[in-house]
């Protein structure tokens, strides 16, 4: 290496290993922020012009130099050479090319400690908004698909096995509901990761009289940062992103593993759309939800550390799993025959119990009751609601002919009215709460 | 198993496996949630009085045993039987035994799955307060050693080379800002983790007249859930939670590296009061900051899942390592001289790049021929502000006798007086700023 | 403090803090250590002896003694003091209490950095074996089960639908296949565990003439550390089998995963035994494959860092996980009936392909025909074997009346003779071979 | 889409929506492949032929298309079509282009099952080959580094506290023979990833008479599958190779950790190549030692899951760090003088209490009266060898002049005699048992 053209080039004698270039290089990644730096540069050499550090003359060739660079970028035509080891060398290399002498100036107080994180944040601010629209209409393709399924009836389930029966849009509203905290979460994030760290230089601060207010105006944050050493040195910012991509994506594996199950041929609740279906090279037959297995098993993916490379790998990921689950959710074909089908007596325990509850039997007593009419019906393998009368007194003397009002899907689901409960007018005020919730975020 | 003994037991006819039954068994740990479920029950057994479901003389009776059982658990005579497998099975059988027949009503319309998520964010609720006392002790610490000893200069080091001088109270704020930022993350938790689900059933919700706006107002929640699927199927409160903790142990872990460094022997800049270091069984001389490296190995703690036993071992570890640290950052003793004999004039490099720019050159420039000043000062063994004025010229004809103004350590850290910077008047607004927040904090 | 109890006792001024004293302390898991701390101890004595470090008496008054902590113990009185921070200390405290002075020399020459890994070595060994015997009588379970099961058919799936009817003892194989891998995995990590790191020191090795041939000899290591500073520093050995634990786990949890589907409501291919099965305290009529649920789960339990306590919490919960494992492998029953008639004509779609490719059709060819022809039984809304001859001669000429011939599972199955194909000599050769490893494993 | 570019192309109606065609594709990440892709095709076709499936004419002409296929991928010129969403269909569909008919017949019997199975399997065997000789490049230049540099002394650390003299070369050994057991790791993994899927189609195995046998030995493996199931739907070969990287990245970046701690100018032990150092955009002075910095932080990327793309990611990064660390450590230069210096008489206050152990003083004893001797120097404010002997007879009556013998460093170091030790005996012997084991790796 001549020396000249690395950044410290005035020290050094020996030459870079050329595997250690490549290991240290950025440049294939963090060329996504090319659009940041350009806007980062351009406020900066305002600054520079107000603290008489360039001359006007010079922000503006600065300001045309770095027009140019996003004219280059934007139409494709950047040329990218070897000894960019990033974005941010690359763009002042070119603007040095393009403006000459006035360039050298650009960073004068400026650190690439401050520079990187500066574009990071304007970047993720960016990112931030699409993923919060991304997430915003997905959960607005669920709750209008609940609004008008809100009739269908399903059994849930717990441990995988029968519970009790619910509609099938209390289901859909549980996961809108946890992708709703999802997006108040990341709102959160963003006032975070809204804050302006330029001006910080390597870890002292800057000496020159850079105004920060003006920079932070320029670029749009809301706030400055406190602590110089802070503000360069700590990524939690990018942690936090990470674990927020994390947690939205083992929500929408969780949906995404209930959806697999109720695709199999043995559930038939729901039939996924071709387009998000693919097939085997071998067995003609088949019709796999590869969308749902891809969304189940991004939740595996961890997103290594506090860099660059997490962040971008993160962002692509998210974003892709939102739009296919959003696909996904609004082109399925469910089969109410099937679905209500499969509601069977046994999911009514709970209620037989109930029956003696509002009998006056204490709830423990009356669910050991059930449970030997559920063992008496199994016994004779025959339904829960095949047992006589005559059975059921024998295991309880307060069970009358009434028992039979029991043994109905709809009346069961009826009696969650409660805040929350899957009783229809429960699931509408559902819906309605997330219709204003989604109207409030779209402000 | 002669049946009787479990909840659901009416229906099975072979016994558990004692393997299986250890396997499935919480309550070794989820003991430490006994006050929470109590408070849970009571509150739930005047729900169930408003509903009718019981009478005012049984829920009298319920609150009564429910008193005792919490006077069995405070004063450590609270039997454990081996049925028990969890708190809230323990708490129940009690009750039982106390005050037999109402016992059973007490879970009418309640399922487990609603009933252990309440008392867990009951548990948490409580534990979030005490992290944030913790964390808030432990930044006042900070702040106020940070006043105390701004006029400590020593040097930054990036990449654990060193940089620039700065003051020692820089460092400290800078990780107390950080920690500033963990305790409004803490906070924007605990509204999420304070929401009722109490009502929610197992997930279809309440069929009963469960007034879950009485439960909120005796619990102290700030809201209810809005789905009952949601309410009992999602732990991302815990798993938040966890990863709010791992992030402030990677903010502590750093912290701690480099106060393990600064206090090595070769360092020399802190010593470790003996509270906080232990000994070797073999060399008698060592004194270990113990103390520090458990602080910093506690980071790669990873808090498993989103369980209880991963929500107590967390909290456990939190607190500790607040407490402990709050100790080390309270009794530590600096070395003021060693640190500034520390400080070293190749930490100016940048300081007379700087000089140059203020006579005009480009700051690129100014760089590569800084950077020759430390490389012919390098050559000749002598340190950098030991070059001539006739070796300084021999680079860059600028440079005049006024440049000996540059090789003085406190103008160089005072030239920071950007906002965020290390002059001591940005410091300080710095500890002004964390006072006014930390007062806003506690009141 | 007075300094004198701790094992740095001569240096020391200030008192420790209290909860740094409990952050710091390792006995309550650590004691688990206690036989082979003491078996370590006893052989270090004796090469004491040898050393002339401390007399032949004094030598039997520590083995003496070192037997009555044995004692102590194995019978449950051994009391532990505050002061007694971890198994190593405790021990050697009650040997002072029993023989004095002597006691006193044991540690010469001894750090408990080399005594800690050694006794972290000699327990994990024993861990090892315990868990190589339960995997081998999981794997000895299944194999059984397979050959007596051989003739049941049942789907095989991909991405979770129906893909060709394989037999049931093949998908019992496929995991104790793989299980057959983590038994061969444990045993090369038993052999990097069983190597002496005694005589190590701290760092620097033993500067006594301490034979660590007879210390191997004696502990029943196979081999002794190359390193001192290796030995005493480095926990890869833990490391690799918390890694061989996650491994187990995630085998483990994806058997599980398929057994939760087959005893779903919907597949009815398996049922529980009641002995690995769980209730609801809310739904009477619940049986939840609570076992199946946890052996799944815990493949996501994380096994924190290369110490002591991960250790021994990763070897319980693996155990568990095998020996629970073991019970619902030997217990469940099978439903063969529902488990054939889920074999259905679209799973021979293959065949049919494989039908033209034996006229001679390239086999991409006739996997579009053969998707035409699934394609056009849906679109008249029956099943594959229901198209006719004309039917199927309009997707290709080439079928024939000998094409009904395909449609036969058992036929079907026994086409997959090659090695490891689920034909019935296939899969018996796997039972045979099965048979034979384990045979050699138990040897 | 038209259905017809597709595998399974003859049952689709739908479009495949491009989000998921892009999600779903993994051409970008395993063309890497392209190469074990067509040895695994050519053999197949030797197979198809000897099966009868195809004649010697189409086997020939798959042959040779292959070979021109070969031949793109090798110059450069192979373009990879929109349709092809992995390696396996570009390459197929290439040769389609090329010899038409009969390469429709080559995947007879074959899945992608098992086709990306044999091609990983194919891939991360040669790429196990290389990561084999890395490391023993890596070892092989530290112990020649270790014997030249047999004689320079430094101080030991533990807990970062300078515990006892020891050789830097001892230091150095004890980072090789962690790696020396990586190296065996590896090979133990490299058995089990050595074994042929082939033949096991989807799941059930093959349904013609392909010889297996006759693949394993053309392709090279040491042995075929026993179970097609666990063939095709196991992945812990590759987890298995993705521990081995987290593990060989943790021990290298323990060394690098160290490394940095004597780069600081603080230690100054050793200095950096230029070649292995960067410099600041800022700061003219700074010369970093990114290259430690970088394989530090290596160990804390964590490799996603069972996949091809982190299997590539993985290779990618252990490669780079061991080739880097490999420069680093042949190019680093030492500064002898400064570690020696570093040895300070503190250091030898175990030998200090090993004087009074030999003239009988129990061990616990002597520690507790040299740490009182310690105590004493740093009261007077003198280092531990300027206690007069008066001073030293106050704590003890037992020392006497010779204690003087005590205070070389030398020969401290040079009591370590036994295997493992640091005396120059002990460390030529490791350098020599290491010398004879890389001998016999590369045989």
């Amino acid at each position: 290496m001549a020396g000249g053209a690395k950044l410290w080039g005035g020290r050094f004698a020996g030459d870079t290993d050329p595997i250690m270039k490549k290991f240290n290089a950025s440049i294939p990644f963090d060329q996504r922020m090319w659009d940041a730096d350009i806007r980062g540069s351009k406020a900066y050499a305002k600054a520079l012009e107000k603290a008489q550090l360039v001359s006007t003359k010079e922000m503006e060739q600065i300001l045309t130099g770095m027009d140019q660079i996003f004219e280059e970028w934007s139409t494709g035509v950047f040329l990218i050479k070897p000894e960019d080891e990033d974005i941010h060398t690359a763009n002042e290399r070119r603007l040095k090319e393009l403006i000459r002498a006035p360039a050298g100036k650009l960073h004068t107080g400026r650190s690439r400690n401050d520079q990187v994180v500066t574009d990071m944040r304007l970047w993720l601010r960016d990112a931030i908004k699409t993923l919060t629209d991304n997430s915003l209409q997905l959960i607005s393709t669920m709750v209008e698909r609940a609004a008008v399924e809100i009739d269908v009836l399903f059994p849930g389930y717990t441990h995988m096995q029968r519970a009790q029966p619910i509609r099938w849009s209390h289901w859909i509203l549980s996961h809108a509901v946890a992708l709703s905290r999802d997006v108040e979460r990341l709102l959160e994030i963003k006032k975070r990761v809204n804050v302006l760290p330029l001006g910080s230089g390597a870890i002292a601060g800057t000496p020159f009289d850079i105004d920060r207010e003006l920079l932070r105006k320029e670029l749009g944050f809301d706030g400055i940062s406190l602590n110089s050493m802070d503000a360069t040195g700590q990524r939690d910012f990018i942690v936090e992103f990470l674990f927020w991509a994390s947690l939205c994506l083992i929500h929408l594996s969780k949906m995404a593993e209930d959806l697999m199950l109720y695709s199999t041929k043995e559930f038939s609740f729901i039939s996924l759309s071709d387009a998000y279906s693919t097939g085997s090279s071998l067995m003609p037959q088949k019709k796999n939800a590869d969308s749902l297995e891809l969304i189940r098993s991004k939740a595996g993916r961890v997103f290594g550390k506090e860099d660059k490379e997490a962040m971008f790998d993160c962002f692509d990921t998210v974003q892709a799993v939102l739009q296919v689950t959003t696909g996904v959710m609004s082109t399925l074909k469910i089969n109410q025959s099937v679905m209500e089908a499969a509601l069977s007596p046994d999911m009514l325990a709970t209620d037989l119990a109930y029956y003696l509850v509002r009998k006056g039997v204490p709830f423990r007593e009356a669910h050991g009751v059930s449970g030997k009419a559920v063992f008496a019906a199994e016994s004779q393998h025959i339904s829960l609601n095949q047992l006589t009368v005559e059975d059921l007194t024998a295991v309880s003397p307060l069970f009358g002919g009434d028992v039979s009002s029991v043994w109905d899907y709809r009346s069961s689901v009826e009696q969650y009215r409660a805040p929350g409960g899957t009783a229809k007018s429960s699931v509408a005020a559902q819906v309605e709460h997330l219709r204003i919730w989604l109207t409030k975020q779209t402000q």
